[in-house]
C-alpha cells in the first residue's frame, strides 16, 4: 500500500491532533528504522496505522477482545490498552495489511512484550518519543535512543511503570515481563 | 515450639546484626497481628524463623531449589530472593515448624503473592517497617500502617519496585503479581 492511501485510510479514524502525532511517530520511526537497519517501508507502514483503532468505542473492542480470543486480562486492565490489539485485527481486516510483522509491532506498540523484534522496539519507542510528546523523562529517553535502542526502550518502560506505580495503577503483565526481558538481555550481554 | 527455644534454633544461624532485625520483626508482627486480628503466635513464630536461611551457603540453596523443584526462575533472579523459600523448606526440616500457614509467610515474605494471607502480609510488612529499618519511605509505611496492612504493604512493594527500576534489576514475577493483585483489590472495594 502507498503511503498516500494509508494515510488517507489512518485520517478518517482519527482526530486531527492524533493524527498529527501519528506523523511524528511515522517521521520518528523512519529515521529510528535508517539508524538500527530496520526495514524502514515496514517501519512507516506499521507507524502510520498504530493508532488506527484509537477513537473505536469502547463495547465494540470489548467484544473484538473477547470474540477474537485476545489474552481476556487486557479487559481487567485500563482500556488505553485495547486499541493496540483490536488495532492490529482491524488494521488486517479493514486496511488489508497482511505483513505479520507490521501487525504484530502495531499489536505490541503500548505494553511491550517478551522477545520484542527491532521493529516492535522502534515503533515502539518512536510512539514514545515522537516529537510532539512532551511530559517528564521523555527528552532522556530521545537522548538515550541516539546511541541505543535497547536502553532507549528499557527506560520508556521503565518511566510507564514507574507513572503507574506513582497512581497506584495495575500494569499489565506484558509490559513488566518485557522489562524484565529486555533488563536480563543488556545484562548478560555486558557478562559475555 | 516455645518462643525462647524458636529464639535459640534462629541465633545460631543468624549474625548479631541480623537477629537484632528479627527480633525487631517478632515486635513489629505481634503489634500489628493485634491490630489486625491475625493469629499473634502464628506471627510471632514466622517472624522469628523468616530469616533463617539468610546466610546459608548459596550454592546449598540452589541445590535445594532445584531438588525441591521450587520455582526455577527464582535461579535467574537475585539470590536476595532464596533465603524465604528454602528457609521456609529448612524450617520444617531443621527446627520442625509444621503449620502451613506460618511457613508460608515464610515462604513469600521477600516476593510477595497473589492472594496474600494477612498473616504473609503481616509478616511482609513487619520485615519492612521493624524499628532497625532506615531507607528512604519507610516512615511512610510505618504511618500507613497505623491504619491500613493493605495499603502500607502496597506502599512497600511499590517502593521495593521504583528501587530494583532505578537499578535497572528485573523484578521477581510474585512481587509484581502481588503488587497487581492488591491494587485491584483495594480498587475493588473502593467501587463496591
Amino acid at each position: 500500500m502507498n503511503r498516500e492511501k494509508a494515510l488517507r485510510l489512518v485520517k478518517d479514524q482519527l482526530t486531527e491532533r492524533r493524527y498529527v502525532h501519528t506523523l511524528g511517530v511515522v517521521e520518528t520511526a523512519i529515521r529510528l528504522a535508517e539508524v538500527y537497519k530496520v526495514d524502514v517501508q515496514k517501519a512507516e507502514l506499521a507507524a502510520i496505522f498504530h493508532d488506527y483503532a484509537k477513537f473505536r468505542d469502547k463495547e465494540e473492542m470489548r467484544q473484538i477482545i473477547i470474540d477474537q480470543k485476545m489474552p481476556q486480562d487486557l479487559l481487567q486492565h485500563h482500556d488505553e490498552l485495547w486499541h493496540a490489539p483490536v488495532g492490529s485485527y482491524l488494521v488486517e481486516k479493514e486496511a488489508g495489511v497482511s505483513d505479520p510483522e507490521v501487525l504484530e509491532a502495531i499489536r505490541c506498540h503500548t505494553s511491550g512484550k517478551i522477545n520484542m523484534s527491532s521493529l516492535d522496539k522502534v515503533l515502539y519507542l518512536a510512539d514514545y518519543i515522537e516529537p510532539g510528546r512532551d511530559f517528564p523523562g521523555v527528552q532522556q529517553v530521545r537522548d538515550s535512543a541516539e546511541t541505543s535502542l535497547d536502553i532507549a526502550v528499557i527506560q520508556a518502560m521503565k518511566n510507564t511503570i514507574s507513572f503507574l506505580l506513582k497512581r497506584n495503577q495495575p500494569i499489565y503483565p506484558d509490559t513488566f515481563h518485557a522489562y524484565n526481558d529486555m533488563t536480563m538481555k543488556v545484562k548478560e550481554r555486558k557478562l559475555t
